[in-house]
């Protein structure tokens, strides 16, 4: 047993999480607090096998609105094709964006998955999907933790655009082998904390056997 | 802020869980408590656009023992034909599998993803990867849970074997556009808490920009 939080106030907590889009450039705790949060998420997140897949990057400060602008000169071209009024709405939301304190990327290693694949051959059709699943973990872990510590996120995937993670990856300069999957943005919240979106009756989403 | 928990407190808390393979059948907790954590979970766990692909079955009792043995029923022979040490090795395991108090089944729903890439189509290539990071926030959400509830707990993905998905399809009467993703066994203890097992050092897994 753990401490003294329940299941149910651990849940309590991890549903203040929330996608908040109005962030301030500003954090109320320090770049040392929130890598605090990734090595301790780091340090226990499960994956199949223990093959640990999952790769992070924190950005911080100014470099967050450089990093922004990196991923624009990319995707601006392209969301102005789909037509102007798709600019006219996401421009703002870039600026806002750019305007937030920094970014979490959530990546995983292929060289790690082709390494788990040799290592198990037998579940080697499952170790992408098994990556995908360790990921998200890391993404709600990370991302439920900076909200409890008063900060907002929202999680974006811009790498769906052509070009966009290649600019990503040369702009963090990391390994070829990484792949983008996930890229919260967080902030000092500049909004008011918005409610939980509606959900599906569970009759549809849970069986009881 | 949410209640009086930390952001540290909280993934503390996480931290707590681990595989456990030892466990007995019974639980600490009734089926209602379990059922009441699994609908927490779908209360607020977040997906793409909110487009919730994931769906849940809970498993308990008696059915635990009639489930694992339709499970057996097709995999003892693919796993024998890997050679006899090989099932010399997983015999007990499904033993021990059998011998837990109940099963979370973690699916996707395939419809949920072909409506989702017909609302967003400019995303519809992301959905299937979306459904995967989502489905693994829930199993980290209820298998965490369920742990800091007093429980233990492990994942599996028997799926991998040909024929095992649809044995399990069958058994619990699921639509057929539900697809497996993972396979929560859990119980009481039986065995010792185990130690986080070892991690690659954040200089492999951690960039800060």
């Amino acid at each position: 047993m753990t401490s003294n939080i329940t299941a149910l106030q651990w849940l309590e907590a991890a549903k203040h999480r929330r996608s908040v889009y109005g962030l301030a450039s500003t954090s109320k705790i320090s770049k040392e607090e929130i890598q605090k949060i990734l090595e301790e998420t780091l340090s226990f997140a499960p994956s199949s096998y223990n093959t640990q897949p999952t790769r992070l990057t924190l950005i911080t400060g100014e470099k967050q609105r450089e990093f922004w602008n990196a991923i624009q000169a990319v995707a601006e071209p392209i969301l102005r094709d789909f037509g102007e009024s798709v600019w006219a709405q996401m421009g703002p939301r870039f600026e806002a964006f750019k305007g937030a304190h920094g970014s979490v990327l959530f990546w995983e290693s292929e060289d790690s998955i082709k390494m788990s694949q040799q290592f198990h051959p037998a579940a080697a059709h499952m170790f992408n999907e098994f990556s995908d699943h360790t990921n998200g973990m890391h993404q709600i872990l990370v991302w439920t933790a900076l909200e409890i510590a008063g900060l907002g996120a929202n999680l974006q995937h811009m790498q769906a655009l052509p070009g966009v993670e290649d600019a990503i990856k040369k702009f963090c300069d990391v390994p070829n082998d990484w792949k983008l999957k996930a890229h919260l943005n967080f902030g000092d919240e500049a909004q008011e904390h918005p409610p939980v979106p509606q959900k599906l009756e569970y009759s549809k989403t849970l069986q009881v056997l």
